[in-house]
Parts: C-alpha cells; sequence; structure tokens
C-alpha cells in the first residue's frame, strides 16, 4: 500500500471533479462540488440511521437501487433537511441537471446536501451553477473537497495505491466533517473513489465493513446526524470481470485506510477541540463489544472534561466503561492513559500525577483498556469537550 | 394528598435521623448521617447498574437478603469505590459499629457512601463519629439531609402525608445530588420512609416502579454512577397486616410523588446549570419508548447548547428523537418550545424567534414532544450544557 501524497477523489484514473461558488454560502466560500467518473461505474452508499433523514438521501435510495452510479452533485450551506416535498424535487432536480450537462440519465446521478435543517435549498443558484461546475470538471479537481467544507478548517483528501494480483488499483476519498457541532448544522459526508473492478455487491460488502471500523468509531457529542452518507463508487474494466477474492482483501486494506484517514481528519477538525483523543480497547469477548466500550468512554461528557483540563481522572474512565452494557470484571480490567498505567487489580495504581497531566497537554491523547475478556479490540476516535465547544453551540444563530 | 413543608425522613411516625461533622470532608462540612427507625421495619432498594459498583451496594445486597432494615448510616466525601476487600471491610465495619450502638443486628444496618473514588475510608474518623451520630438522632432530624451534600448547594427533603383506607400514612424522603459534574464524584443517594405496613416484596415493586418514572427520568450528562442507591423503609405495623391493594396503590402515589420531588430537585441543583428542561413526550406506543425519545433529548449536548444559549432550535431537538432508536413519522410528529408549536408536519413552522428567545431565558424550560404514534408519555429532566459545567469539569484535582 503506497500512500499517494496530496492524492484525492481523482487520484484513481477514470475520475473528474469541480468545486465552484453559487452564493447558497453569504460567505461566498465554494459550495458545489462535483465528482464524475468518466467510465460506467458500480456504487454502493451506507446512510445514516437517524429517522428523520434528509431529502438526498431518499433520492439516493432510488438512484442506487440498480448499484450503478456515474456522478456525484454535493452542496454545502443547506442540508435539504425537513423540507418535505419540495425538498425531495429539488434533489430530483439537481440529479436531472447533472445528468442533462453530462448526457447521463438521472438514475446514474448521486447527490448531498449538508447545512443548515429546514431551510429550502437555494435551487436557481445551484441550477445556475450546475453548467459551471461540469465545465470546471477536471482530473485535478481538488477545490472539490473544499467545496462541501461547512465548519471543516481544512479540505479532508486522501488516495492510496495498492496492489493486487490484477495489477495496481487506486482508492481515494475526500470528506467533510461531523458538524454536529456547528450551528443547525448536521452532515458527515464523504466520496471514495476506485479505479478497481468491484460489483455493486462487493462494494456494498467492503464498504459496511470499513464503515463500521472508521466512521462509525468517531464521535464528537454523540449526536447522530439527520444527512451522514458514504459513498463508494468503482469504475474499473466495463468488461464485467470482477475482483477475486484475493485481491478483493487486499482492495479492502485501501479503502479501510482512506475511510480511517477521513475519520480521523474529521475528528482532528471537530470544531471546539482541544485534541484528538484515541481509545483503544482490546481484550474484549467481540469486536462489537470493544467499539461499545470504546463509544462509552468516548461520549462521557466527564472524560472529555476531564481530557481538556489534562486530569488523569481513571474514575471517570472506569465508570463510563462500567455502564457500556457489555460484560467485564472490574477486578481484572486494566486502564492506561498516555503510556502510563493507571487502574489495575480493582484499584487505582501508583503513578506521577504531575508528569501525567504534562503528558496529557499533547495534541494526542491515548486510552487503552485492557478488558480481560478476549481478544477482540477496535480503536474509537474523538475529540475533548471545551468552552470553545459551548460557545460555538451555545451562541443564538437559529 | 397533603404535602408536609419542610417534611423529611422523619415525617412518618417512628423515625429518627441526625447528621454530623466528623472530617472526612477537608471543608469541615457535615458529612455522616444516620436515619433509624425506632420500630421493626421492612426494606427494599434499587442500585445502579453500572458494572463498577461501591463496595457498601456490595454489603447491602446481603443485608437485604431477608427484606428487613432498621437503620442506614451515609456518608459523605468518599464514595468507597474501587478500594478493593477494605472497601469491603469498612463498609461492614460502619454497619457493625452502627449495630453496637443501637442494639441491632448488623445484617439490619445499611449503608451507603458518597464522593471520592478510590480513596480509603478514613475509617477511624467514622467510629469516632458513630456514637456521635445515635447520640444525636431525633424526631427533627434534618441535619441528615445536609450531612449527605457533596456538591449539593442546598439539602433536598420532602414528606407527604396520603389518605388510606387502613388511615392516614406518611412518606417522607431525603437525597442528594446526581453529583456526577463534580470531579470524581459519583453518587446519587436517596433514603424514603414511609409509616404504611407494606412487606418487602411491596416495597421493591413500588420502589421500582416509581423510580423509572423518577430518578431515572433524570440526566444530567448522561453518566450513569457507581454508587447511586434508593433505600425505601416501611416501619408500619409490626403485627404482619400488609396493605391491601387499593391502599397500596393510594402509597405508591406518595411515594412517586416524593421520588418525584428529590429527581426534580437533583436536575434543577445540577452544577454548572442555569436552567431546569423538562422533557414531555407523548403520544409514544409504549412508556418506555417516551422515555428513551426524551433521554435521547436530553442527553443530547446540541440540545444543551441551545438551551443555554437560549436557541429556539428546532432541527436539534429532531435530529435526537430521530436518533434515539424509537420508531416514529417525522412527518406527523410534532415538538413545541416553551408553549410555542415550532415543528409539524415535517418541517419547520413559523414563529416569533425572538419572542421565544426571550421565554427560553426563564429558569424553566419545558420541550414538548407528540410522536403521534399511540397514548403513552413520560416527563424526563435534565440542565443545560454551560461554560460553568465546563469550568467544574476540566478543573486539574485528582
Amino acid at each position: 500500500m503506497r500512500i499517494i501524497e496530496g492524492g484525492g477523489v481523482t487520484s484513481p484514473s477514470g475520475y473528474q471533479a469541480a468545486g465552484i461558488q453559487t452564493g447558497i454560502k453569504e460567505s461566498g466560500a465554494k459550495d458545489l462540488a462535483l465528482v464524475y467518473s468518466t467510465r460506467p461505474a458500480n456504487a454502493a452508499a451506507v446512510y445514516t440511521t437517524n429517522k428523520v433523514q434528509g431529502a438526498p438521501i431518499a433520492i439516493d435510495r432510488e438512484h442506487l437501487a440498480d448499484g450503478k452510479a456515474r456522478a456525484v452533485i454535493l452542496n454545502s450551506g443547506n442540508a435539504n433537511v425537513c423540507n418535505g416535498d419540495v425538498g425531495l424535487d429539488h434533489a430530483r432536480r439537481m440529479c436531472s441537471s447533472v445528468a442533462a450537462e453530462l448526457g447521463l440519465q438521472t438514475e446514474e446521478v448521486l447527490v448531498c446536501s449538508t447545512g443548515l435543517i429546514g431551510v429550502p435549498l437555494p435551487i436557481a443558484k445551484i441550477e445556475t451553477g450546475i453548467p459551471r461546475v461540469v465545465a470546471a470538471l477536471s482530473a485535478e479537481g481538488g477545490a472539490a473537497a473544499e467545496a462541501i467544507m461547512t465548519t471543516d478548517t481544512l479540505p479532508k483528501s486522501c488516495a492510496v495505491e495498492v496492489e493486487l494480483e490484477s495489477g495496481r488499483a487506486v482508492v481515494g476519498a475526500m470528506a467533510k466533517g461531523a458538524a454536529m457541532i456547528a450551528p443547525n448544522m448536521a452532515t458527515m459526508l464523504s466520496v471514495v473513489t476506485t479505479d478497481a473492478a468491484l460489483s455493486s455487491g462487493q462494494l456494498q460488502e467492503l464498504l459496511s465493513q470499513a464503515i463500521q471500523r472508521t466512521f462509525n468509531c468517531i464521535t464528537v457529542d454523540g449526536d447522530m446526524s439527520t444527512s451522514d452518507t458514504v459513498i463508494l463508487m468503482a469504475n474499473g474494466d466495463g468488461s464485467g470481470e470482477k475482483l477475486g477474492e484475493r485481491d478483493a482483501e487486499c482492495l479492502y486494506e485501501g479503502i479501510e485506510y482512506a475511510c480511517r484517514q477521513m475519520a480521523q481528519a474529521i475528528a482532528r477538525d471537530a470544531e471546539g477541540s482541544s485534541k484528538l483523543i484515541t481509545i483503544a480497547v482490546r481484550g474484549a469477548a467481540t469486536e462489537a463489544d470493544a467499539r461499545q466500550v470504546g463509544i462509552a468512554v468516548a461520549n462521557s461528557s466527564l472524560v472529555k472534561t476531564a481530557a481538556f483540563g489534562n486530569d488523569p481522572n481513571w474514575g471517570r474512565i472506569l465508570c463510563a466503561m462500567g455502564y457500556a452494557g457489555v460484560d467485564f470484571d472490574p477486578e481484572t480490567a486494566y486502564v492506561s492513559l498516555c503510556g502510563t498505567n493507571i487502574y489495575g487489580n480493582g484499584a487505582g495504581l501508583d503513578f506521577d500525577e504531575d508528569k501525567l497531566s504534562a503528558a496529557m497537554q499533547a495534541e494526542e491523547m491515548a486510552i487503552d483498556i485492557d478488558l480481560a475478556m478476549g481478544k477482540a479490540a477496535a480503536e474509537i476516535f474523538t475529540c475533548d469537550l471545551t468552552y470553545e465547544y459551548v460557545r460555538l453551540n451555545a451562541e443564538y444563530t437559529t
């Protein structure tokens, strides 16, 4: 696996992308992005499990019924959620406009929107912008990652090359942050592309597994948005030859790597956070158990404020482990913080508090948990809870 | 049902209580409390479901095996959690010392501890204090509620008289706050007393139901402590005559009322909070569904920061409803805030934002949710998420 520096969704062959400004955002920042496969492509997607879902998700489910897609149109500044039938109509029109410009069927176009909830999409601005974003398509296409940003401070892209028995393949990705932390915003979006040849069934399987280990392992404040969507496209080999099992496994590594890079970038860039917290749980009976314990610790406001305050407070970590709903014995579990053992044998261990507190001041903080119940493991990423989080979310902005 | 102003655990007949200072707390505040029934009493308890539990809970389970208890000894300043066998020994010694002073069996005494985790109990101070707290027992006994406070700003007590076919009965209660919000602290404690005659089986049933509708309906930050304990004692009629079904129902009203008063007082007094938020969910298919939706909204950091910022942000409320894991149709659900309808028919409703924001500045804020799925309802109590919450919990204090 070779990392492609500065790579993104257009690093695999046969993809173009663009990002432009259409005026959806009052700030005047870029707000419309397009990812396009110049060849037929299979595709799969995973959506939020929230009961309240944006109009684009309903349309994408329709359009992906046949497992094929050639383009994804994405806007930021407006999530097109809770807009009733008008929202569905707008989402469809975004797809049909792109299809008309690119000479595709409407069903070959997917749509994602991120930003304000409950405000009708300024569809005229978007429809005026679509011919421009199509004209701007290029194999470079870096502006696409910029045009999907909302409260992200940096665009998020990556690409990686994997060695297969059938030759090389590239996986590229772009994402925007889990901006649940921004007023009225509610979307994590990611588009992952590859030039390998996979059936849509294979794509769905690989994507679901990768998401479980990456995007589903980050949490900022436990709030799950109405629009979270990850799309995976594969445009390799129109001949219908699909990857063998071994090659699919190799490619999976690339997909998981790209998804993890995007997930970590999102946790690191969460607004109001001062540090990335990685919670590694091992010794679990199952991977699901490991994830559940890690997420309980990651979502604990007490753990997150202690992290902000550089307080090596093992009691809060143990308390969150205890209510995670997973079976373990507190007498045999171990907890360490920034590499220092702080809890074991059913009690707090001796450690140098000042030294450990100083170590916690770094930009990355590690919590390692051994449940002593089995051999499964999981890694969860989160950030601390700060004054800035409260400020950003308490400001009157509706 | 008649509220007894200024009442508490000694309002029912045959109870005495006291609270003294023994030096467990560095502040010099009262830290040891005793509740005593002058007659034989049946008792039941409900404990935290956290996997990590304090030593007192293990001892109380032993001592309540026969459904009887005459006294509860409680200390604040130290939770006696994660102290291994020494912790169990200390908890037992607290019970045996009280039993010796009062001429009871050790098994007739229950114990509760609240405060720091992982620090051995200063058992010598407590054992020196026990003869003094026994000597201080009185039918007035108000200092008991004070001696169990940790970060509570006010002692919490109440009492109510209920009319039964078999005569009148009184229910009294005291509680200390869900101080999950205080550094390293982890305990909500409550003792409920009555002079009615109930079997321990009846007590367990009534208490479990009341807790489900009261203490289990408050949440400050979603963290569930290692020591939460609610004890219910009934010392009526040593003759063995128990309440009939109808009288038990009447008494239940009193128990639920007392528990709700204590639960609300805890939510109101949560450190760092600026307002009490009541989330009333109706139109649910089941009471459990109603509670689940209410708790998801109550635990949403985005809803709680919006409440702090007086931001009538229905998108965040709807989003939390959506991930609660309960079936409902966003097209038919309704949400109102401080009595103003803000969401319905699948979209935001028109309302005067300035006026509503002004209404949100009161000390109490109501969120009303109609799921339009059935007839069940539940009420959940929480508080807002403020700068002060972060400050209190981020301060270096281990």
